[in-house]
């Protein structure tokens, strides 16, 4: 899906790339105010970031699709509901605190919108709410009104960088992608890391275009190019309850090919998902699991997140074993919970390209086992190290590449449907990261 | 469901109590052999265990359930058609290699039947093969056969735990429950620990009983019993290829009362599958997640499952932290996932019995979360400590207690159906175990 090599040989050599990516389309600003304060449900100090992505006018123009969690936060209850109105003029985002389920979380969530209306010089309904961070806390709204007028004035043009660098809560570094049509461009920040399986939308996705494409357009587009990326995506198999892929349109440029504006948001809803499962909490190897010759796709893409997500699968690749039957255990797994009967009598696997089962039985020896391992080991992107504190932390802030261990998974079914999943290890860094930060 | 307090102070201790439950019942032997091999696929020595469990004469009174998994190793394949026969006169179990989709498989095992089956005096057919450990490996026939006659000449009665121990593979200790029915017992032995979200049965589970029960009676009650036992429990999602439950009468004593048989069976199997998670690879907390008020039983035990399996929540619970917010995302991807719509409006939360979930929002405060913490400490079966070799291993070989981190889910439903399952924390024992041993 990639549509630019990722091969970075330090941090300096990523900022720059991220650099020029950053290109912010005409008619948007973006803000950011950070702050400290104490949550009430707990007496530790904490740190927030508001970020205010703003157009200079309102446009009718705007597209969002959001969690199916059946517990969704306050910002997505009211996302959906912005979705009716006629127009949206800005993104107001804090990270820290997820606002989901916690006692007058709509409320809190609309005094936000009504304060940055209020300076932004817009409408409540125009302003659309957005929010990261931990589950079951109430927004500090005193302390975020009060921090709102440093993000107003921040405001600037230019670049999308210090939104992408301000949305982030566990990510290791900013994810921003980009791509042009004609004289205007789409470009996508997306905030990630953990609680990654989207089911409609992934964690926080803002996609900002000055190319002037009508609602029914965007509405009709954007749900078709979260299907084959951000929904075939999964780091832990956990559905957050604030999933969200914005796409605003500025309109200022005009769009002459909307079939090119399309295939260009697919490639930017692509590269950001993949981004999403790169810098995922913890991931060392990125998984693509590529399931060819299924009845249908959708049969393809639940096979490929079975098998994206099973623990002992994801192990082994954390450790570079090339321990394929925990492979067929999975696809055994996920074929014993379906309704409908599979035929797997003529399933082809293959690890790395090398063919490892077929005719129902294993073909393995000491050569191709040393082949699939040096495969392993091509896609790692760090080396793990125990630490001295016993909490293990990435060694790197940028994707030293873009390999992927490549899991192909061939049904021989004459459907010829096909889905790629994208997935990863499950290592001591992810262990770290979601239980050692308190004991 | 545990029918004895299981809180020892050490390895000693646990071990008396364990002898003190390994009584074999009558009619039954088991014998031992261990050997070194080295597998065909990797050139790296490996060890093995051959363990027999014989009857003095062949019983038509034997039950089995196998797993669901769409690849079953070739001795369950084996051991559906051996419940055809007339009878069964002994099981041949190997750890280290599973012979599961390995060429030539079913062929293989028969051969290790037919060589026992010789040794014994009993017809092939009497034979059931049992093997646990790696999957796509082939046994090693030859090396098996030279093996057999030190596993018969060994064949002893009157302790269980030889079979016990020679079973395991990354099992930190043996496995033994029983219950006394009149002048007969119930023994029964499991094997647990990784590739646990049995889908019909456990890993590998043999039930010995004395009792005289027809085999009609035992293929009832087996699956009856295995329901709310072996098939509510998760260690990590992963459902085995070679999960086996095995129910075996020598009919040695008159069975009186069929009722307290059906309930002695269902204490033993409900003892030995909290055993399965309570040892289950790098568990540090077994959770128990109790659905109460659900519409039917099948959807309690599946909302229980999604929970129990949620890789945040069991992070969070590994480091002791009452992350609330990530059991409410899980329900809410349970629900998202569903085909029929879940009431959730009247749902209510508690852990450790302190409520802190109802009406659709949080009750939290730095009291309630002070408690959360303690009942997670106090759960906790061994501190995690950062090793030197950056391999994790838990102190432990013994079961330090039995309390659960106990989550309950009220879904407010008239139907009033409940469900009870037993899952485990994610820790870094866990990715140690499945990642570190190779690099």
């Amino acid at each position: 899906m990639s549509s630019t090599q990722m091969n970075f040989a330090d941090r300096a050599s990523h900022r720059a790339w991220l650099a020029a990516q950053s290109a912010l389309p005409s008619g948007f600003r973006v803000g950011v105010s950070r702050f400290d304060f104490t949550p009430a449900e707990v007496r530790r100090p904490a740190k927030m970031t508001l970020t205010l992505i703003a157009l200079e006018r309102p446009t009718a123009d705007f597209a969002a699709v959001f969690t199916r969690n059946a517990f969704p936060g306050a910002p997505v209850i009211i996302g959906r509901s912005r979705l009716d109105g006629p127009s949206l003029a800005a993104i107001v985002v804090n990270n820290k605190i997820s606002n989901v389920c916690a006692p007058g979380g709509v409320a809190a969530a609309e005094r936000v919108c009504a304060e940055a209306a209020r300076l932004l010089g817009f409408a409540p309904a125009e302003i659309l709410p957005s929010s990261t961070g931990v589950i079951g806390w109430a927004l500090p709204v005193d302390e975020m009104l009060r921090a709102l007028p440093a993000a107003v004035g921040s405001l600037a043009g230019g670049s999308v960088m210090p939104a992408a660098e301000a949305i982030v809560t566990t990510d290791l570094y900013p994810k921003v992608r980009r791509a042009t049509v004609g004289a205007g461009s789409i470009v996508g920040i997306a905030k990630g890391a953990g609680m990654i399986e989207p089911n409609m939308a992934t964690m926080l996705v803002y996609l900002l275009t000055d190319l002037a494409v009508p609602r029914r357009e965007l509405r009709r587009m954007l749900p078709w190019a979260v299907g084959p990326t951000f929904n075939a995506i999964s780091v832990d198999s956990d559905t957050s309850t604030s999933d969200t892929v914005a796409l605003l349109s500025s309109g200022r440029v005009p769009c002459r090919d909307l079939g090119a504006f399309e295939r260009a948001l697919l490639c930017v809803c692509g590269d950001l998902a993949e981004d999403v499962v790169r810098n995922g909490e913890g991931v060392r190897h990125v998984i693509r699991v590529s399931v060819v010759n299924a009845p249908d796709c959708e049969s393809a893409r639940a096979l490929g997140k079975t098998v994206a997500n099973a623990p002992l699968l994801k192990c082994a690749v954390a450790g570079n074993d090339p321990n394929v039957g925990r492979l067929v255990q999975a696809v055994g797994k996920h074929a014993c919970s379906q309704a409908q009967a599979m035929d797997l009598s003529r399933m082809r696997l293959t690890l790395g390209g090398v063919e490892i089962f077929s005719a129902g039985a294993f073909r393995l020896d000491p050569a191709r086992e040393a082949e699939l391992v040096g495969h392993l080991r091509a896609a790692e992107l760090y080396a793990s190290a125990p630490p001295r504190d016993g909490v293990f932390t990435p060694p790197v802030d940028f994707p030293a590449h873009e390999r992927c261990v490549e899991i192909g998974i061939d049904l021989g079914h004459g459907g010829g449907a096909s889905a790629a999943v994208l997935g990863a290890d499950l290592t001591h860094e992810y262990v770290s990261e979601n239980a050692d930060y308190r004991s």
